[in-house]
């Protein structure tokens, strides 16, 4: 979406209208009529009641998780233990009292939140798509456990909106679901290729970290020609299913032809392709024999991203690659495993 | 800046070439070409040897600080009182000792630093032009203190870059000793129209931060229109002192006519202009009858951007305003000091 020829117009119009900068924080002169926009089309896509915007992903997850976590008076918070750094840090800072579970393992999370307290908030932070290994939470049983707890639910789709769903609006959604967890949070970055990060929720939440949170208060808010870019990807991406197919072709294309490879990777169950490299020198030499010798950038995922022996090369195919150009990757990284000298498997790589 | 043409047509132009985003963080395939031209750019302007961009200022002083306060060993941080939220929230972060000073106080600055062990490493931060008084710090002085003490200087000068100082460089530069801080950080958001946060400094500094700031690791980078933007805006304000000589007419002029008129402000040290209501109810209605009866829109500043009770409506003169614009905006703003009821004052207003 970020090369969509209607983002590009909708960018250079709202130049042409409101200038380069928004001139300001959105409390200080700095909210403009796609601000507003913007908010009620992402609230709408997910059914919620409000949509904010914030500068990035990394701003939402912090500003919006500091308030929620460290506002609610003795909240315990469970988080999935392979969360996104900005989960990490927005949990840190709101100082709230917090519980890791193993990654996607409800039977830990069951334990950990029957061991808490009856009476005390609760809040479940989790992701739909986790960025670097590319799987899946079981999100209907962890809203199960949600509504036996009577616990909050915050849910980054970061990896996940425009791109799976009705509409584009995310893992929960294609599982009908949405409505089973309190606040939404995405962002602009991916699917809709743009900039900007986003929760959506019910009002008094979303009001609350409006009026609270100091990443929100305290930073000038999107360039009205991102914001217009966005609303223009988010409103294509509502109306056409077309990107979404091509997407799920491409990525379950690629799955077949790594699996027949025995190129180990570890998920099939998203366009997150984590080639499982687990080895540092090595994951950045594949990257660079597949650049120089085949024209193929991916970038190796290295500490602190990954842990350390974990090191993986993430490929994320596009709607718009080809199915020759998805051909042509497989074989070329083949090639490259042969000439760096990696191993090869006949099963899917599970990361611990 | 903002509508400056020459800002319009780089943004269009890059949105031309490389799309609506960057496509990812700066470690992961979303550094492009502008990125580190812009960085190059500030770090000349600033004379350090390296820039670093971050999403916004909030991240930069955020990620910045909390890796240089929290990064050092048993670093100790003098930091003024009316230092902005995203100073205060960075050095929160880093879990450094912070010793607070009162504002633009060098004699307490003094004290503070006297009583620390002559050993440990030691930190200072301060704005040059404080954001909600619009007085400007002490920097020859607060230089010495840091040089007795071998303390490192983070100076923000994020109301600065662009407006004061040869080719836009700030008040230090203007002072003749930016060399003198070690670390200078700003804004594109503000003189220079556009969006983002930025620092320049040292590269051993610069390149730690750059390492292990979360805010800019995990964080999409700046649109390429964006930086572009921003560039083309520093580029502008290097070459041309029309606009910094008209902002210091405006700024001048309107503390002139506030004085003649006896309406209290906070500060004649630069173009911010703090017409000090002290009433929260007050500056509502202010702003509300400035908007409606004289068709011209100044934001209230309440709590928590100032200390309830010490509401102000804050008035920033741009380049672009003409004089004849000041003389309006004064003669309307009597008419509402008279009509609200607020009292007026024959000398300049202190803010403790």
């Amino acid at each position: 979406m970020g090369q969509h020829p209607r983002v590009l117009a909708a960018m250079k119009d709202a130049i042409d209208r409101y200038g380069g900068g928004s001139g300001g924080s959105r409390n200080i002169a700095g909210t403009n009529p796609v601000h507003h926009v913007l908010e009620a089309e992402l609230a709408d896509l997910h059914g919620k009641e409000q949509g904010l915007l914030f500068g990035s992903g990394y701003s939402a997850n912090d500003g919006a998780l500091t308030v929620l976590a460290g506002g609610t008076e003795n909240c315990a918070v469970f988080s999935d233990e392979k969360n996104h750094a900005s989960i990490i840090d927005g949990l840190r800072h709101s100082g709230a009292e917090k519980h890791i579970f193993r990654h996607n393992d409800v039977t830990h999370l069951r334990e950990l939140i029957a061991a808490v307290d009856p009476a005390r908030p609760k809040l479940i932070v989790i992701e739909s798509v986790y960025s670097m290994s590319g799987d899946l939470a079981p999100l209907a049983e962890i809203a199960d456990i949600a509504h036996e707890h009577n616990a909050v639910t915050f849910l980054d789709e970061v990896h996940a909106v425009g791109m799976y769903g009705p509409q584009g609006a995310g893992i929960a959604a294609s599982l009908g679901i949405a409505d089973r967890f309190t606040v939404i949070m995405g962002t602009l970055a991916k699917g809709f290729g743009t900039s900007g990060g986003y929760i959506a929720g019910p009002a008094p939440i979303v009001d609350t970290i409006r009026n609270t949170s100091r990443p929100f208060i305290f930073t000038t808010s999107l360039p009205p020609a991102t914001a217009a870019g966005a609303l223009a990807a988010v409103r294509h991406l509502r109306a056409s299913d077309t990107e979404r197919h091509r997407l799920a072709h491409n990525a379950t294309l690629l799955h077949t032809l790594l699996t027949q490879r025995g190129i180990p990777f570890l998920s099939d169950q998203s366009h997150i392709v984590s080639v499982f490299v687990a080895d540092e020198e090595k994951c950045k030499r594949a990257s660079a024999l597949l650049l120089r010798e085949h024209g193929i950038y991916v970038q190796p995922i290295n500490a602190p991203s990954v842990r350390a022996g974990e090191e993986i090369l993430r490929v994320a195919p596009s709607a718009a690659h080809t199915t020759e150009a998805v051909h042509d990757f497989a074989a070329a990284l083949d090639d490259v495993w042969r000439a760096v000298g990696l191993s090869r498997t006949d099963a899917m790589t599970r990361w611990r």
